[in-house]
């Protein structure tokens, strides 16, 4: 018995397929993983949708979905820190280990890094691999949606991370998922007031849920103008981008103050027009590009950071599917105005 | 006797006007300067060509230049640090003093900022006001041409200050002369190896004086492409951006390593393309917006640095005009291939 | 009228006397502010009970109490921020504004800074002197009791600046005023334990109710052992010392993990042994030494995070005197097992 | 053939004794490395001598050295990094790889961290053992004893990191080996000026050819004293303490400024007494604990900063002996009057 079921995106179209697969091969220094539970990603719906930004980067046929959790059910026998039996949580990158990146507390950006789900196959199936040096040990009492969006999680606690946020006024652009992860973690950090923008009134719902102060629909209100008035000219102290639409990183950067910061996360499609010197230059702006979480600074904090507050963050899980229902689910997750959506293998 | 000769602009076209004009009046925190050199900076070419730039942000007529240092000969009242006969370098910065940047270490980027010679009279005359929170006190034994540049050494210097420089590879994109400076300052706190751009040969060779270990001509090498080859595939590792050209700004984002780290200080004409997911995010970068200097930490560590080395750093002064043949400068200084150009009032 | 009451230090034993004494004279940067609260700090009850301390550092005659804020009735001819009929709180700390460490953001350690009520005359009275610097406009809707709290607030804002609080382990040795602020504060701002030390089961209840997750008498445990035991070996994240006792620092250090982080802020009486092999390089801890706040950073930071939550903080004030009943204030402050005590001059 | 030359601490007694061992276990994980170089440390002089250091620390018998190079000439079956006839430098610290520390970029502060040639057998002999973890990859035209100075020359790099050098004040206490590596780095990061300490003249002699502007002998002068003589009153920047003399760590914390900063890495033999109050809390000043490396942070940029000077850097080698001489040598070094001293297995 060697075979699973996965979904698979097939052919250059709208949709993925369900369908038996070999379970992978595992390799010396690989865990086979039972999935217990997959979140439904930014990337994922863009290669559902075969958008442009999937057709740049991925090749089909592709078993796709990288954020997950599972039990270990086998181990490559150059595998050190994990027991068959444990339970693990996956980082998507998988670096190479050798670069400079690599040996100096920066794998999540190796230069020759692979992406699970992307570059190899990933986590919408019975089972997936997943290299060692990407596992993270969960206890056994973590429900299985949790630990299936503590890599997401970890993005928001990263891109908080340059920044000292008691007190501060914050910004965060987007309420999708990891949007609403900062905003619960930039609240939960002190922060004095924290905007969240969004064009989905459903999603401005979530994130008042999740405690923003005030919430803004750039389709109503000018952002900048509305941020100078609510903040009584002093503007943005930290600007956190996580909507991928550049309106938004152009509308941020009017709104932060002289000597603002900015972390920018989310994926524009193109690149865009950035007025540099009067909106970084001038103020002295100090833009971070973050991306994934730094392998295991971030982990170790953001699983601190969890769960102290796992059921208040858990509201950021707003859907469930089993995965025979993926196409409503992927429907539903298209249409940007939930937050959360997890797929399980049963 | 309350009148003096200047350097005054007043049709909004090329050129400028050598007048008698009234010595200004002095304000109560105040300092009358008998100005000994004035440097030409890129802003004075701009106002002098009548360029877009100045139309947007200057009032005819002005008596322009900000790069200079005098000889106190009057002071207001309410002045405390400086006395009559101190000679002061200035920077060209009058903050507000109240503002939350002004009481938080930000004064150079004081929301309600004045700038000497933009908005206010400026240096290019016999004597120029100076307000006592812009002095900075030299010695008498200071050159009076060296001490009408620490103010532009200061830009390179704060360019430079979010960065650890010994031991790694430095791209600074223009070699005009803040550029000069800033290889100078990189290749004395240890860079491994400092690339220089520009378009002028002059320009580079310059560079190869103050310690450029690698020349580039964008108009004969594509940027990216030969550093890759030049430091065998590691890329840069700070990248200090001076020459204002969008088109460096592009190549030099594409020349950094995964985690590299920039400083943007050149003013580009108008809003620039950035590939943000690319060149920021996906590469962790952190981008620094610059502009003039931190009151007073960037002064005392300029200075500190300078005096070690000034002769060393005066070749950056390559030209030097008395105020009457204002013209000769100017063409000169348009022609963007020199260093530093001193103006002196007699 | 020109006389005030005010209470003085004369004689070198323990005590004070409060008589009439002359307005102090207005120079021309201060105010003179109408005292509508006071409150008493550790360095006052040195002062009060004569301690080797006080005696070291101050001359008597000497009007002391420095935390307080009130009315500006009067103004020197060379203030400009401040208008007669604005109401202050004031930072304790006038510096010189010339020095390097004045003019590069560090005037809170100025190389020749005075102290308000231990160089200078203090604020136990009803008027009291503020030159400008010092002073920081506070809201017409200001408690007095709270205006007066500020500056204490403050330390421990800035005691906890150097860290990043959310999600980490952190332990506070001394549960007085200061340390029961910074509590507060590390909980709000996402400390995922925060351990609270003192001998005073009193101020250890002071503690819990300001959210201390766990609360450790020495006398009664011993502290890196069971700190060891309650992060089960992990140790502590960040480490902030404000008991001013030798023990408390030594079993802090041990109580830290190899990376951990450290604020020292109280004063103790004497040089101490530090085992800085074993518990500072061997762990490469970082140790920040923290006195008053940064000017007037940590005062907007501050005050941004007190009143978002200044009911909640407004509880570390437990008891309230006329200056008339200064005797019991000082007998009460001297047990070490109350929150803040504020003195009222009327 | 599986016997080798190494010099062996056998008695609990002063000296050693060169004698025929097996050549050590391969483990899955391990390297054999024939030594090509290998140098005196401090902590061999205290094994070599058996001082209370050693006697705290080590269990006889003991094959001791660990600062070495040399080739690869066998690997264990789970080395993937490093090929058979590769040659590598050594850092000493063996991390557990699995602790919060090893995956949060702090291997060399690891929780469990053992010690080459303390906790397992080290590298003054024909060959050694060398975890993979702690190899170093270097090229083959490297001298031998080039590459066996790395693992101390990343000290002194690593005792900078924490600090910018260009245009300041550094004191370097103790002119040993990795004193003069420091003085180096310094001064070729920009140092204004370097001031030496040491009690041998001889080393103050080797001090001033690194590099040092200052050399002071504390039986001659008082440091604090003429520190602040030299600086004009400004005092020290910063300070590194490499003497591990507890005297010089007073003496060095007298000597900063306000708001200075301090890296101690020197081993001091016991606890010693520090005025926390005057000397940190009142100063601001900033500690900084430094042991080792950060694996490989530091070594990327050691050896960036090495090559591109590696013969001023070989000055500090001053002597070198076969390892049949090793009595001499250990004699000599005992003395603390030289710079770095190379054994050699042949």
């Amino acid at each position: 018995m060697n075979k699973m079921m996965a979904l698979v995106k097939e052919k250059p179209e709208v949709g993925a397929e369900l369908k038996e697969v070999d379970i992978p091969q595992l390799g010396d220094e690989d865990l086979l993983v039972e999935v217990e539970a997959a979140a439904i990603c930014g990337t994922d719906i863009h290669i559902y949708n075969w958008t442009k930004f999937a057709q740049d980067r991925c090749k089909l046929p592709l078993l796709f979905g990288h954020e997950f959790c599972g039990r270990v059910v086998k181990k490559g026998k150059a595998v050190k820190r994990i027991n068959v039996g444990d339970r693990v949580a996956a980082d998507t990158h998988i670096p190479c280990g050798k670069c400079f990146q690599c040996t100096t507390g920066l794998m999540h950006v190796c230069k020759d890094m692979k992406i699970i789900g992307v570059h190899v196959p990933g986590a919408f199936a019975e089972f997936s691999l997943l290299p060692e040096i990407c596992a993270w040990k969960i206890s056994d009492k973590t429900l299985p949606e949790l630990g299936a969006i503590y890599e997401p999680f970890g993005i928001a606690v990263h891109a908080l991370e340059p920044h000292k946020v008691a007190g501060r006024r914050v910004l965060i652009t987007g309420a999708g998922p990891i949007g609403l992860f900062a905003i619960g973690v930039a609240k939960m950090s002190g922060a004095k007031t924290v905007f969240s923008s969004d064009i989905s009134e459903e999603r401005l719902k979530l994130a008042r849920t999740m405690g923003a102060d005030h919430t803004l629909n750039p389709k109503e209100v000018d952002i900048p103008n509305e941020i100078l008035h609510l903040t009584e000219g002093f503007g943005i102290d930290i600007f956190i981008e996580l909507s991928g639409a550049p309106e938004a990183f152009t509308s941020g950067l009017k709104s932060i103050r002289q000597g603002g910061r900015v972390s920018t996360i989310g994926l524009f499609p193109e690149p865009i027009k950035v007025d540099v010197v009067t909106d970084i230059i001038y103020k002295e702006a100090v833009v971070y590009g973050i991306t994934g979480r730094v392998m295991f600074d971030t982990w170790w904090n953001a699983v601190d950071i969890f769960e102290s507050k796992s059921e208040f963050f858990g509201q950021v899980i707003t859907d469930r599917f089993k995965i025979k229902d993926f196409k409503k689910a992927f429907e539903l997750a298209s249409k940007a105005s939930t937050g959360k959506i997890i797929l399980t293998p049963q």
